[in-house]
């Protein structure tokens, strides 16, 4: 996978974020993918899955409008390409004014899928990591 | 998509459970992608993301080895396939010997990707489904 692809992706990625933490409806309508709307998912954490655009820009606007306050910093992200499809791993480090999240981790999921106009957001899923494991 | 490409698909996904359930590591091991080793992730309920076929593997060996007894009833699957990568997302309805999990659920997030010898499993997310949504 060539370095150009990697840093288009990890930018889109960011954009994810940038959106919720701004509470920006239309940037995040621009990450989602709107090529194959049904094939839409995103699991917030704790949540089950949601499907279709519609219903998961729904859910967005609603959480974006319930949330305060919110600030991400991403680490682990790892990028992995094959063909027009990339997933992205990653780590959501939460700082936010909602108290049962904030300082908390969320694992992320990310699948993109690459269209004429760029990488867009197929699969978002988040869940939370639940207390502390040794797994090394 | 082909249906072809779904059935097989559908196939290796129920392969994972299926190994799961029999504790069957030499099955589990033919799931999981070796061609690009390092790409390999899974995130266990709760847990933070594991990377790397080896450290999966051997997190999938000490699951196994210390649940007596789990059995799976998949819904809500779908299926995205783009060029040689595949998205499957299903909810996984887990009856075990385990307190904690027993009649959850657990959303799924399962990528795969298509090998010479067939299609193979280089993402497992899957995350516990806390309480109860009014999602539609």
């Amino acid at each position: 996978m060539s370095a150009d692809d990697v840093a288009a992706v990890t930018a889109v990625n960011l954009a994810l974020y940038e959106a919720f933490e701004t509470a920006d409806v239309e940037a995040m309508s621009a990450v989602w993918d709107d090529v194959e709307p049904d094939d839409v998912v995103c699991v917030h954490p704790g949540w089950p899955a949601l499907r279709g655009r519609r219903q998961v820009l729904r859910s967005w606007s609603a959480v974006m409008a319930t949330t305060d306050y919110v600030q991400f910093v991403l680490s682990d992200v790892h990028v992995s390409i094959g063909g027009d499809t990339a997933v992205v791993s990653c780590t959501e480090n939460v700082l936010t004014s909602v108290a049962d999240m904030n300082g908390g981790a969320v694992v992320a999921t990310n699948v993109f899928r690459r269209r004429p106009g760029g990488w867009r957001l197929q699969l978002h899923h988040g869940s939370p990591v639940l207390g502390e494991l040794e797994t090394s």
